[in-house]
């Protein structure tokens, strides 16, 4: 087998074998296959794209090219939940606990944010103490013992998957629903979960722009979980406006604790809802969705949920009496309002500028090796539809440094727009894909 | 600027500009983008093609990304010429020297066999202390004395088409009008021609399989000259048989001097006087074809075309005395004849296989690092539409070593087909493209 047949294969449209496939990705791995024959297959595969079985081979020969997790110890129906990232999106901080509180055993594996996204492991690490690196048998005693561990993913899991991305990232070969599918795919199926449920986000603050596209990636990823026979559920959701109030990464511990605590509602709890019924249905936990959200609703109201996240911060080194007092995690030095600078309603956020304007804080980081500050960021006041009056505080941002605090005031004031008359509604959940198919909203 | 954002500029089909391919040129060859940057824009080419302003500045940019060669010291129009490859394809030996007798000064620089084709400078290297390495001044000397040299490229011509050739070879993108035309152009332009004459050859034994496919690669390439304001006229000659009836290197020179000599003629020389005619017209010496037609045909029969031959290799350090007695060429150990198994006529000769067979014995290399056997290859004794009968020759091998023999005399016997019936008559040559359009024989 010569990489270089390989590659005039894909040219010509003509489908890989699952064995040409695994040749590719470990002599890539093994750096026998050079990156510019590499480069040249992730632009033959942009043009000629994978069908359903090359895109699960390339999946599996990618999950496979590291170290794998087993989480077979681990009694009961492991589920997995990933999202693909947007703007105030603090759903494992809440669904997470509320899952495992209702009997799902949750070992997940998170990232980091980048660009105007944040992440999973940089909010915990605002916890002061909160450790998000444990050996592997630790982290199994912790979901054995707890039901609920969050940790980091470690360098040797799918390496195949971070060399690809990062030649991708500079190859101009990101955009494709097969590659793109398969990444995600590949570390949650070396992250050993039974089942996973996807929440493709939708909207300008999200990877996938429009609901179509959405909606595709969703069904690439459950047909890779289908063709593998490891069930797969996606849940396409908003992301045309910041999912939570909050934006960086103690200010969303702090709303998520607000919301396990039952003190706050909204779209983020609604979604975080959404989710986790499907999680109880996929954990076996209960038969239909309705019921796994009545569970969800006792394990919010009679603070099992919040126990459960307590337990974790403990478990994993942090302080948990942030949770009696969020005023002990990192603090701003100061806050200033945005307001709004005319009567109306907000007919538009743009929610990837919002993210942009909390990076420039310091919540984010541009590149891979910034560091971030876990105290600042910022608190929205207003969602799309909503009456204002002028001078209202449409945000609050929270800021260390003053020299940023004017830029990122003004970045979040004109993101929002203010209009005359009020928006058409847009669904908060767009629909479902599973094997039995897709369910529109 | 920015190579990954040109990547998915061309990739989304928009057009680059000028400046933007020759950032991309220069980076590459400053090994300031890398390999697999490269391969991506290659196959992202292959997918969008270029137009002829960008294959243009492609030329171009590639052209100046090394030495070029300043033919101006020398007094006339300097014409070159340029086959795309074949199998017994010994033009250059013949017209050079003509062209160079009717007064156009040929200052070239040639290149080495691969695969199944020949290459001028090996055909050259079998006649006893030539040299095809010249210091420039040395050959702008020996062509303004003579009016005629041929050399290898220098390494530092065109480093661009040296390392982008390398890396389509192994990446799938060799297959592109646009980067298979600029490549020849480019290597043409920095030799400092002032009109460049192309033989583009189709055929089983050409690069360009199909009549289309010819056609197409000459207009690309006239297209550039055109662009760049460098005359170039192409014609499309047949490569379904061997055009000499020589194949090996001193064979091919033997043939050469015997053409010269006025002792043959047939196919080759044919296509010698198509391409010496335009050369002499695209050199000022005639107005018109047919004039340089009757010139050459003075030049071959008053001998000052082999005259040239014998001062060039003279100049270039070789025997001169192989003129008078080409046995003094390297001669093979042993010789036997590939018979005839039926009556019939010659319907098909496998012209690829018949050149492979010739690298089988020695003649031609797999690999730019092979050594050549100058002496051995095979002479033709049929043409296609020929009448045979059973046990009459169809070719005679040369060969150095017994074990090769065999093999070689199978894969000529197998690449000549036998038929009851004589095939269709097909042309020569099939047409010229010029800047003023296209005219089919």
């Amino acid at each position: 087998m010569r990489m270089s047949d390989l590659i005039i294969k894909k040219r010509n449209g003509q489908t890989l074998s699952t064995d040409e496939i695994e040749y590719f990705i470990r002599g890539y791995v093994a750096e026998e296959i050079p990156d510019y024959q590499a480069a040249a297959m992730m632009m033959a595969v942009y043009f000629q794209g994978m069908d359903a079985a090359e895109t699960a081979a390339l999946t599996m020969a990618m999950a496979r090219s590291g170290d794998t997790v087993d989480l077979r110890a681990i009694p009961g129906i492991k589920v997995d939940k990933h999202s693909t990232g947007g703007v105030a999106d603090t759903t494992t901080l809440v669904v997470a606990p509320l899952a495992a509180a209702c009997g799902v055993p949750v070992a997940k594996m998170s990232g980091r944010g980048l660009g105007h996204t944040g992440g999973t492991l940089d909010k915990l690490e605002s916890i002061p103490g909160f450790s998000v690196y444990q050996p592997m048998d630790a982290f199994m005693e912790l979901v054995k013992k707890n039901g609920l561990a969050v940790i980091g993913q470690t360098a040797r899991l799918v390496p195949a998957d971070r060399m690809l991305y990062a030649l991708r990232d500079v190859t101009g070969t990101v955009e494709n629903l097969s590659l793109i599918a398969g990444s995600i795919m590949s570390k949650k199926i070396a992250a050993g979960a039974d089942a996973i449920l996807l929440d493709v986000k939708t909207g300008d603050g999200a990877f996938m722009d429009t609901e179509e596209e959405a909606f595709a990636l969703a069904q690439a990823m459950v047909d890779i979980g289908t063709e593998i026979g490891r069930e797969t559920v996606a849940l396409v959701t908003d992301m045309n406006e910041p999912l939570g109030e909050a934006v960086g990464n103690a200010l969303e511990v702090q709303e998520a604790v607000e919301i396990l605590k039952g003190e706050r509602t909204g779209r983020l709890l609604d979604v975080c809802m959404a989710l986790g019924e499907q999680m109880l249905v996929l954990g076996g936990i209960c038969e239909t969705a309705p019921e796994g959200k009545e569970k969800l609703a006792q394990a919010l109201h009679n603070g099992q949920g919040l126990e459960k996240f307590a337990a974790m911060v403990k478990a994993q080194g942090g302080d948990p009496r942030i949770i009696g007092d969020t005023d002990l995690l990192p603090q701003a030095k100061g806050r200033v309002d945005v307001a709004a600078d005319k009567d109306g309603y907000i007919t538009g956020i743009g929610t990837r500028y919002i993210g942009e304007a909390a990076s420039v804080l310091g919540a984010g980081r541009l590149t891979k090796e910034d560091a971030i500050d876990p105290a600042v960021g910022l608190w929205m006041h207003v969602r799309t539809g909503d009456a204002v009056e002028k001078g209202a505080p449409l945000a609050t941002v929270y800021y260390n440094d003053e020299t940023k605090k004017q830029e990122a005031a003004g970045m979040i004031r004109d993101a929002i727009e203010i209009g005359d008359t009020p928006p058409a509604q847009r669904p908060l959940i767009y629909g479902m894909v599973s094997k039995e198919g897709v369910e529109r909203y």
